[in-house]
């Protein structure tokens, strides 16, 4: 069994992530954390809660941080692509019941230590409740079984910027905290999910499948027509990714490497790379911790995986 | 007839590009500019000079500039590729005639006024000459038939840092100016230049066809040891390679992109492009001119064109 905490900001592809990893035979999830991003925190904390209820998730939802570490500002809620509400303006309810009383940097450090070892953070979302857990606890860098992380593009152009990919752009700061700490990190970034496209049409059969999953419909239907504008067969399943290199890594070609994230300037959130295969002179990449990302990735079997257990 | 004027600082990559464009039938070779970067201007010209006293070369060779345009500081000679003396240690003269009165960057003004619409720039070098011809004469722009440069890493990764290539990282500002400007670039980078490698074993039986190519192997010999080091099967070829797309560009596979090179922190020098084919929102890149870049080549081909060429 794996032991999962996800850190999350549903949003619609987290949804399905969520979904997978709470219908998953080998996955125990042990928490879901939220954090702001693809809407705010307020809103990604009660969509989680949301979803709990109605899927009947039994793991606790902790909230998480409102903002990035790394710079102040505005965010733009990406509302052309999640909907107003997070959660492809379904009409999200808004009393769904109460989150835990720790916020999320402090939950996981709890479960990590009760479950020294064991534990594989999955992450889609801004890095920031897991730079938090870094910074106060720092030992549990050592503690964590395994970071699988959506986000980065590595030798593909990002979705925000031409330089970076949204879930680094929005806390470059926590995220170069997350690459360069001593916990195995997994990226699964826009090289491999960009390839992951469900088309309208299949999403609309699923949705037939139970009530489960037409809530699922339901909440994607706007998503899938963002993607189908950028002319992609279908919307691409991001999040899912990380949680199918969490029970089918064999899917996923990687490469180890050091990792660094930019920032300031118009490189701001740009995940770069020194592979182990190759060699620099000395950088400032050298004291990162040795992590890898995904540059392969077999769509097909990915879908097929998601489709299976969602429907199991 | 490819009226071309070559930007180098020769330089052992730059001394086999050199001899592949005055011996190509369809190149004329309208002059020579240095600048500094594989070793400091005084003998990157120098070494032209030699090189023009050789091979009996008869475009003027002018004196471009010493540094950067965008940052201050000591450039760390690449003494442990290029030589001491930049040509591969073997002792070049220090008189070698005179070069042209005028900087290398008039000397490109006035040439591209001289014969608007037909002059090629095929910059191998740091990038600063042209900055400084755009930045006095912008309407040249308009003039010049295209822009090839050996220069950049898009969807791989650097040499000098894991972010970026040695041309571009030596003067980043001069780069974007150029990457930035209205005139038609194709940069060539190390996502195909790193593919075109020449053996030691080639080198060695080239020089004994004919005086001019002994002396080529004589500078090449240590330049081949460094990349073996690498682990490359032979010499890189990086600046001939931009020469073989000028006369043969079939051979090399290329995408559309505004392009804008990062400066500042540890991305300095990084080529970030932002293909036509895909959708951004707006970025700092828009204002960016449309430029291409090489993401594949025919490494063999090349490499039986430059042979070809050098020994005809």
């Amino acid at each position: 069994m794996h032991k999962v905490i996800f850190d999350t900001d549903p949003g619609v592809d987290d949804a399905l992530a969520l979904y997978y990893l709470h219908r998953h035979p080998e996955v125990d999830l042990l928490a879901i954390t939220t954090v702001f991003g693809n809407a705010p925190v307020s809103l990604t904390t009660r969509n989680a809660l949301f979803l709990k209820q109605e899927w009947h998730i039994p793991a606790p939802v902790a909230k998480g941080a409102a903002g990035p570490l790394g710079r102040g500002g505005t965010e733009h809620w990406p509302v052309h692509i999640h909907g107003h509400d997070g959660l492809g303006n379904i009409g999200v309810p808004e009393a769904v019941g109460a989150p835990d009383p720790r916020p999320a940097h402090r939950l996981i450090i709890d479960l990590v230590r009760a479950h020294p070892g064991e534990v594989t953070l999955v992450a889609v979302a801004r890095m920031t409740n897991l730079a938090l857990a870094l910074r106060e606890a720092p030992e549990i860098a050592g503690l964590v079984k395994q970071v699988i992380l959506m986000g980065g593009a590595f030798a593909v152009p990002g979705n925000v910027t031409p330089a970076a990919e949204a879930n680094i752009f929005g806390d470059a700061q926590a995220a170069d905290e997350v690459f360069g700490a001593p916990w195995p990190v997994l990226a699964i970034g826009l090289d491999v999910t960009r390839r992951v496209e469900m088309t309208r049409a299949e999403i609309e059969a699923l949705g037939a499948e139970s009530p489960d999953l037409a809530l699922l419909r339901d909440l994607s239907l706007d998503y899938v027509g963002f993607y189908e504008t950028l002319g992609h067969r279908g919307m691409v399943v991001h999040d899912c990714c990380a949680c199918v290199a969490l029970t089918d890594p064999g899917l996923f070609a990687t490469r180890a490497a050091r990792v660094r994230v930019l920032s300031g300037g118009i490189g701001t959130g740009m995940t770069v790379a020194a592979p182990q295969d190759m060699t620099f002179p000395p950088s400032d990449w050298d004291n990162a911790a040795l992590q890898s990302y995904a540059e392969g990735i077999d769509p097909e079997a990915v879908l097929d995986r998601i489709r299976r257990v969602i429907t199991a």
